[in-house]
C-alpha cells in the first residue's frame, strides 16, 4: 500500500536523479553539489570510498573539460520515512576533452537517499559501473 | 540521539552479518538462506544482478566444496525504523576444492535490511570486492 507521502518521495527522488544528471551533463558542478549531503561517501569497485561533498568537488575539478552523458534506469526505489534506497541502472559515456571517441560504463548503481528539511539527498552510493565500450 | 530500540536493531544487524560469515564458512547454506528475504538482490559489477533467495541457493549449489573465509570492518549501520543501511569493509579468501592457493577479494559492501515480523533480513546488496590477491 503506497500513500500520498510515499509517492511524493518517489517522484522526488526521480527528480532529483534526473536534475543530477542534467546537470552532470551541462556541467553544472554547483547545481549537482546541492543534491548531496555533507557527509555523503560514494564507494566504487577498486577505488577507496570518497569521502563527503568536497572530495566530490575535487573530483569534479580534476575532471576539467569533460563531458559526461548518461542514461538512467530505475528499477525500483523503496521509501521509509526520511530514508530511501534507489536501485538504478546506469549508461555513462565519458568523453575526454579534445577527445571525439566517448568511454561507455554501464551497469547498476544502488543509493540512499535522505530527507534533510525536507529536501531528498544522496547519501550513500555504490556504482558497480564497469567499462563495456572504449 | 539513539534510543535503546536502535541500538537493539543496530546489534541484530550485527549479529545477523556475523552469523553470515560464519555459516557461510562452515558451509551452512540453508543457514544463510534463512538470514535474506525471498526477494533479495545482489548486485555486482560486470554481472548481472542475483535476484532473489532461490538464484542464490543455485549459486551456493554449484559452488560445491569451496572453501570462504571471510572477514569484515562494519563502517556504519544506520536504522531508520524497519529499513537499515550498513556500510561494510570484507576481505574474503576463497580456496576452491582440492586446491591449496586461496584467492583474495576485498573492498567495499553496501546493504540494506528490512525487518519483517520483527526479524532482520537483507534486502539488498551491491558487493564492490575485486581480487586483490591471486
Amino acid at each position: 500500500m503506497q500513500d500520498d507521502q510515499q509517492l511524493d518521495d518517489e517522484r522526488a527522488i526521480r527528480q532529483l536523479i534526473e536534475a543530477w544528471l542534467g546537470a552532470s551533463a551541462s556541467g553544472e558542478n554547483k547545481k549537482v553539489l546541492e543534491l548531496m549531503t555533507d557527509d555523503v561517501v560514494f564507494l566504487r569497485p577498486g577505488n577507496p570510498p570518497m569521502r563527503g561533498k568536497s572530495a566530490f568537488a575535487a573530483a569534479q575539478s580534476a575532471q576539467g573539460g569533460m563531458h559526461v552523458d548518461a542514461r538512467s534506469d530505475i528499477q525500483e526505489i523503496s521509501v521509509f520515512g526520511e530514508f530511501a534506497c534507489c536501485w538504478n541502472k546506469l549508461t555513462v559515456d565519458i568523453t575526454p576533452e579534445g577527445d571525439a571517441k566517448p568511454i561507455r560504463r554501464s551497469g547498476d548503481v544502488l543509493s540512499i537517499f535522505r530527507k534533510e528539511a525536507g529536501v531528498w539527498r544522496l547519501f550513500r552510493d555504490a556504482n558497480l559501473l564497469t567499462v563495456t565500450r572504449d
